[in-house]
């Protein structure tokens, strides 16, 4: 190989890493975007985060499309805690913190998995009139996403997103004496009007009980040492 | 254009890349290091992550220049919970989480814009005798940043903060029960030896009132995929 | 110097500016794994995030290679809050929380330093007929850690890990009113079965009482303006 050969080589192996690390950032970007987005219901910026084909699997079920994903987060969330309502409410808290993220590009670096941990802190403060039903007045809750992102036309979106929850606590008594008021979902769409398209067909029993919610990746240490090994 | 020519003119593009990549990190150190000064009250060192003539936005006021900021952190602040003290204090808590960073670096890298979640843990345990006048003896808080940050002579600094209060809670009766006893600022420097330089003729009321915190940046799928479609 | 010198000689520059990128994030995902690993009680796999000759600093005592960091995680933590038992368990809760990170990889980008903020939330839910020994229903916990990291054979391990307990709370009564049930290490192992191997030499005070953590890093703004103007 001539030398400008191997620069062209070298190049394009640089701009290949570069690419992966650009593409951790767009990725971050886009799912702490989420995060606020959801802080003051903007659920159509949140919408249009997902692919057109993606999926949300939430409580055991699963939302297809736009149309599901709507169905979720419109019709369902936006309308329980917030009357259906854009933007910040008087007396309303929402806050979806979103940290921790391990994100894995693949190789060709069309498709990519990232975990993250989101904490919520929600309620309505004592001069809110309107008060969700079945809610807690001031709440926590905190859940693992393990999420599949893909590359259309060079834009990253969200391709599937599942989210699990890990616990919920009414902030007066805690997490030791909260049963979690969301439970897997028990009947589809269209016969529950806010139902999912599908059931992952794993039923995710809630807080109190637990399910281990395994990294997507590879242990970052020892397969790297045993790939060593090998190669 | 010669192969030669080619790898230099790609090469420089590379570099621009990565320099955008590095420019992030540099300002989350820096945000970051916000927060870690301030957990310990090190605020000759928070001074110093701002430029000369950078700004804080606090509670719809404006703190202008090293001058001002100083007044803000060190006599406002420092003096109310510690005394004016720097360092740790035993049974003194101020821990100033950082998190949730979508950084934006302008295309001439000399400009940069950035939101964040902070997250507060505060208060004084039994055994202080010290207590700050008006503050719950244990208490959290939330806000946004939207920041500017500016490159002078190649080093990154805190062009402007601005830090919107999102809601305050007293530790024992939660955020649903508490009124932020912060308010917007309603008299000014030097008539208040405290107040800000100027108002920033938004008057932001405070929680449980609430304002939207619109996002800096354009939505990461629908702005790129707006772009694609119109070049 | 030729052009094709030159152009080799920026590569190599982009190369290992790319690098310590590409370190920054195997760092990153290091540390955020350890906490999702503590989460499900994963301590084989907390375990290999350690090289072989690693130290943990906990409680002022120092546990030495994997047969002390063993004992720590496995024979004293796992053991007190999960019978040994590795994986989730219903009604428990041990939430490990990652964030804040800054890290400094060393100029051959064999070695590396990080800063994070730990939170812990943790508990046993009423339904969990198992309750750890002298530790609050439900707890929170805070803590920064300072680390070094280490390159061995082209992977990046923990070295040494330095995490200092910064409080502790009882949930329902909170951190003003709560004294940290973990204090200083007092007995050397074998003496004590799940003691340090060794002493820091210096014992910290648990909360309520505080010691600063210092960064290990300069100032990210003054440092680099006075080597500008040195240089």
């Amino acid at each position: 190989m001539s030398e400008i050969e191997e620069l062209m080589r070298k190049n394009a192996e640089l701009e290949n890493r570069l690419g992966m690390l650009e593409d951790l950032n767009a990725i971050r970007r886009i799912q702490f975007s989420y995060g606020y987005y959801i802080d003051y219901c903007h659920y159509e910026d949140v919408l249009n985060l997902f692919a057109e084909d993606a999926e949300v699997v939430f409580l055991s079920g699963v939302y297809k499309g736009h149309a599901g994903i709507r169905r979720l987060y419109c019709d369902w969330i936006q309308q329980l805690f917030n009357q259906g309502r854009e933007g910040a409410d008087d007396g309303f808290l929402f806050d979806h913190i979103q940290m921790q993220d391990v994100i894995t590009v693949a190789d060709d670096r069309q498709s990519a998995k990232g975990r993250f941990r989101g904490v919520l802190l929600g309620g309505s403060h004592d001069i809110r009139e309107y008060r969700p039903q079945g809610i807690s007045q001031q709440f926590m809750e905190s859940g693992i996403y393990e999420n599949d992102y893909v590359r259309v036309d060079g834009v990253w979106k969200i391709k599937r997103l599942d989210y699990v929850l890990q616990w919920q606590a009414d902030y007066d008594t805690g997490w030791a004496h909260t049963d979690a008021h969301l439970q897997p979902a028990q009947v589809l769409y269209p016969e529950d009007p806010l139902g999912p398209d599908y059931f992952t067909g794993e039923s995710r029993r809630t807080w109190p009980y637990r399910q281990d919610m395994p990294v997507h990746y590879a242990h970052p240490v020892i397969a790297k040492t045993i790939a060593r090994l090998d190669g």
